[in-house]
């Protein structure tokens, strides 16, 4: 029979007055047997907290517990006060021994035990830490959108047609037609500019990779933005700007406890975030000016520039060329003194962007065409009849405002804060070509 | 050539300065001409404004245009100014005629219609203000949650197995081996109680419902809560009545005007929430004593009652029969004088609830199992094999502690508010047995 005694956290044990009886809860985090006395670390949600238990059985590791006793000053325990004279309530069963020693400071168990125990592995608190970290950042997104003007939108993930991108799409039996998953709402939140004229998604997303690498994943969360009523990309990156801050801010405001515990390297995001044409970006990698896209090492170089030259984690290359970009990405505008001219035979650069964290790809972004009859060529030109887009041209043709956006991959974003080797240990749990479980 | 000069939103417009040259972007929303004059309304996402056109073509209605012109105070436009002498620039080709007059002030267009041009009929100033209820409910959702120690949580939309309901389950060819679309975050918002204790998702579920009606869709977007170290379902409803009154302040704080737009009834929530037995709750309709499940004639009464007596438009009932309950739900444990007796023959009544908002359940939650052997023996009482359930058994056997929690749809939530006739009326682009597009 539990207590009706109120529960304090571990976290607030310091805060009780020494004498009082006290109530916690939570999971049995490690025994450590001595000679006279066995010590009890409790693990909640809030932390950790000790108790000195003098007679009595302590139930196994991963036990949950209930754990009334007095709070006793002890300038050795965490927080500088335990609890003495337990009296210990299992709450379940003695839990089964864990896959690894959770109570370790660090986990030190290969990726396929961490995956194949993922419901058990994610209670180690440094890994709970790496979530913190996302949720946290998802929190600081939403938080400044909101303050801009958006508006959350939440779009269907079943769609007719793998038009967007043809390849990497599921198929799932749709009440006995074929239907596939969203790769993104790409598509949707073009439409909702229409209506909202500035949106926000958070939400699942899927790929069917073929590919067996540490950076993608066949579902993975994606934070999308699109707004209307821009002048060109650049107003699409400052809004970024302001959002990666915010992410940035969320952290530090809300999982300042994790950032410690996972030792994650919080970038700071500079007022403005420099940027270099593509063309220049490739003038100073040293790479052939016909390179249709940057390497990997380019990628790399150019963060490590963007590091030496602006002190800056962030580095953005505009101007990609139209040839590696989707169909609806708006062709180069910033006309100007400081335009680089169209190499010949070229299709042009593009109001498009990469954002590059630590001279890694983070955010692909930039504008999108929004007059009916360049979504008509643009569709033509791919060899496609405009008839097979004609839901999603409904909104251009009823008058669509000039607008862009961008997408941040959510665990591509953790896992370069927190410098894992692998996306698959900031996502809670993975799906990929071979993993469905658990 | 767009001017440079900063945007004013509609809704800022009234603030402006009379005899200043102000910038105004956004949709023609509609066009009156007079004889000496055309009156062009403008629309952006803050609302309306009056330009007042004395020479030139007016784009026709839908066409995103930028007005440059002069802030002159008329008492009869909105806000008490309107822009006179503009230079209109249209941002895009003219917009073709809209499938219904969106200017018009209720949208008389029938469902079809409605569905079927989705991405303009959201345009509308009262069906935009639905999604407007929706989002700030969200906001609400997750501030009441955030502020009560709850972690945002992602969890995959492809599950290995069908084994949560068995039934109305899409299937998915995954790299070539069957995949299936989570009905629900369930089975994985249990697992994290383990490692974060308080968790919540907001995020799509799939179901593959073979039934046309109002009320159901293939796919909708879930509002879900899952939190440990409970007593019993009655800790789960006080949360949830935290969750509701958190979403209607935040309609209250972010969507003041929606509520205007719609005319919706935005319910009071009472500091409790009124629990009757479903036992009772059958006496007190008159049905017999052995009925399984409530039908929505009782649910109506009930919710009358909860009126009358109460003056509350909720109503929770407690207590559903195990059999009518999915397997991991915990029995009735509220032992003591109140508690009534199981009827002879039946498998007893249950740790759960369903809340009845306005005589319609909104919700259904409660306290789940969360001993191993129980589940063992749940599963066994359906004739199926635990190792089938490996992957979701691993929490409980590394140790679990009281939990339970709940799910609420976001689309009957808003549907109820808004008193419309069909839940596809307040989702942005449905999925239907028969609707896979726009």
């Amino acid at each position: 029979m539990r207590s009706t005694l109120q529960r304090t956290l571990c976290s607030d044990l310091s805060t009780a007055e020494p004498g009082t009886t006290v109530r916690l809860e939570g999971w049995v985090h490690r025994r450590r047997e001595l000679a006279a006395l066995t010590f009890l670390v409790l693990r909640d949600r809030s932390g950790l907290a000790q108790v000195v238990v003098r007679s009595g059985e302590v139930p196994p590791e991963e036990t949950t517990v209930e754990v009334v006793g007095t709070a006793t000053a002890n300038a050795q325990a965490p927080g500088g006060v335990e609890v003495t004279d337990p009296v210990i309530t299992a709450l379940t069963e003695p839990a089964a021994t864990p896959p690894v020693e959770l109570w370790r400071p660090t986990l030190s168990a290969g990726l396929p035990t961490m995956l194949d125990h993922a419901p058990v592995t994610w209670r180690h608190p440094v890994q709970r830490a790496r979530w913190e970290l996302a949720a946290a950042s998802v929190r600081g997104f939403r938080a400044t959108l909101d303050a801009a003007g958006f508006t959350e939108v939440q779009t269907p993930k079943f769609v007719e047609s793998a038009t967007e991108s043809g390849a990497n799409v599921f198929a799932v039996d749709y009440f006995g037609r074929p239907a596939y998953l969203a790769q993104s709402p790409q598509f949707y939140k073009q439409q909702l500019v229409g209506v909202f004229e500035r949106v926000y998604e958070v939400g699942p997303v899927f790929r069917a990779e073929p590919h067996d690498t540490v950076r993608h994943l066949a579902e993975y969360v994606s934070l999308d933005v699109e707004l209307g009523f821009i002048r060109d990309h650049r107003d699409v990156l400052r809004v970024l700007r302001d959002v990666v801050a915010g992410m940035v801010a969320g952290i530090h405001e809300h999982a300042a406890d994790a950032v410690e515990r996972t030792g994650a390297q919080v970038p700071v995001v500079p007022e403005e975030i420099p940027v270099v044409h593509f063309r220049d970006a490739l003038a100073m990698v040293g790479a052939p000016a016909d390179e249709p896209d940057l390497a990997p090492e380019h990628e790399r170089a150019l963060g490590a520039w963007a590091l030496e030259e602006h002190g800056s984690d962030f580095l953005a290359v505009e101007g990609y060329p139209m040839a590696k970009r989707p169909f609806y990405t708006h062709p180069w505008s910033r006309d100007g003194a400081g335009a680089p001219p169209r190499p010949p035979g070229h299709a042009g650069w593009s109001n498009s962007f990469d954002l590059l964290f630590r001279g890694l790809e983070l955010v692909t972004g930039g504008q999108r065409l929004h007059t009916p009859s360049s979504y008509d060529a643009a569709i033509r030109a791919r060899g496609e009849d405009p008839a097979a887009y004609a839901a999603y041209l409904q909104a251009f043709r009823h008058g669509m405002p000039p607008h862009g956006g961008f997408a941040i991959g959510l665990e591509r974003w953790t896992a370069r804060l927190t410098g894992v080797a692998n996306i698959r240990e900031v996502t809670l749990f993975p799906r990929d070509l071979h993993r469905l479980t658990p």
